[in-house]
């Protein structure tokens, strides 16, 4: 996993290069290169390897879903978003580059995405091309992250057309589920893989999806800004719609342990090295 | 040209369907239906009619073009840059819908559009529907339509890396250029056209999008809220680099001219009443 991390992020500080205008391209990098788990891009590779396609073929794809997942970490701090002033323990974007840089680089990177997919991609089909992009047009839309987000910033105004357990799980299915099925999804097309397989990892990432998200909310509860590099105890304080507060820290556990076995048991038969270490991980953070 | 518009404007309408979680939806379709000339897809459709492309066939394309545009409106009027309260006549986006919905309307439409072309098109090969989603990322990124803002907002600040002249050019070929020429080659593609026809509705959109701006800077200069539908004088006032302040009105106009009269001289031989309308009712305004 440390090596995929590595080439990962050799790929990104690569494929991002900075030309004039330089502002731009600099804010975009910014956040883009700070150091981080790359959980989506490594699913995506590793998704994709396990059913046969080469790393190399995917990696511009793989980069691709990190610029996304970038575009809506820089986009969600936002002072008129979660207004949030350090990520990954640096300062967030707006307070380096200004808010309109900022929401300029997350703009950039939504396109940048895409067309990183086809200008870098090697020995895909343009069936296949098409295939990819239209679900990274799904998954980053309205139908996808951003309705997560919205509804996300409406309960948090107290608006909930939905019951709280159900706006709860739509919000997190969406807000964070919803890249790493793309990733997994992206690499099962990549390797052709056929409905049935791509529908299974589809579904493991929906419950690690959920349970990621569930292990963020236990973190906010439990962890310092030092552990974690950005804000803590927000969502206590906001009154926030969080696993941790609808359910309280032990039922939120529960959850979370029964989401991870299942997890296990979706993706023992592919004896993964990498996806132990990702289940691994969080499942001792959370102890 | 007038039952174009009715046609773009049913089909935008057809295409943003209101669903879960409806604001987000509302937001994008707010500004999207706001009535307005419709001269991007217009020309899009245009092109490709001329060079023997259905209409239907470039119609989601064509629309697709149009929410670009949109989204780069709605993001362009947020406080934090141009800070407009006003368009096409009506309270801008995040007057009505809050900043936060702004923001990711317009994140949305970006991503909605690409989407809608893969989609609702109909008769494309998928090597086809590569090329023009190439087009569209290239032309709505960093290389692009968001390298003329960011450099249009240094401008404002006073930070200019190039001179005045070699920096407005910039600005406006990037800003404003970039979608009418997008609309062409688009056009062009949908139709299967050679490099050599693509190169010269795209030259031809080059020239119209610089007069255009100059259209719109003069309209600044000399028109009235009622007439635009957007504050005016706002350029004067905030002693912003545009061609009517840096080379003064008459010479504006000059420009303006000259770059109509290459206009009129490329699309000639194509014998197109569409053009023409286009072409004449900006010459008549600015007269």
């Amino acid at each position: 996993m440390k090596n995929l991390i590595s080439l990962i992020d050799k790929k990104l500080d690569e494929y991002m290069q900075i030309v004039y205008p330089e502002d731009i391209f600099k804010a975009m990098k910014y956040t883009l290169m700070l150091p981080g788990k790359r959980l989506r891009p490594v699913m995506c590779i590793e998704t994709a390897r396990l059913l046969g396609c080469d790393t190399e073929k995917v990696l511009p794809s793989a980069c691709a879903i990190e610029m996304l997942h970038v575009q809506s970490l820089i986009h969600d701090d936002l002072p008129c978003m979660d207004n949030d002033d350090f990520r990954r323990g640096k300062p967030s974007n707006h307070k380096v580059f200004g808010e309109a840089n900022a929401v300029l680089a997350g703009d950039a990177l939504l396109t940048f995405a895409p067309q990183l997919i086809i200008e870098k991609s090697k020995g895909f089909s343009d069936s296949q091309i098409v295939k990819i992009i239209h679900e990274y047009t799904k998954f980053a839309g309205a139908y996808g992250l951003i309705a997560g987000q919205v509804v996300d910033i409406e309960s948090e105004g107290g608006k909930l057309v939905k019951s709280a357990e159900e706006t709860l799980d739509f919000i997190h299915l969406n807000k964070t589920a919803v890249l790493f099925r793309l990733a997994v999804r992206i690499g099962a097309i990549a390797a052709e893989a056929d409905e049935k397989t791509l529908e299974l990892f589809d579904n493991f990432a929906k419950k690690f999806g959920l349970a990621f998200q569930i292990y963020d909310d236990i973190m906010d509860e439990v962890s310092t800004f030092e552990e974690l590099g950005k804000s803590v105890g927000k969502d206590k304080a906001s009154g926030k719609l969080t696993y941790v507060s609808l359910y309280g820290l032990e039922s939120a556990k529960t959850k979370f342990y029964k989401l991870m076995e299942e997890c296990y048991g979706i993706i023992e038969k592919y004896n993964s090295a990498v996806y132990s270490e990702i289940l691994n991980m969080l499942n001792d953070r959370v102890k």
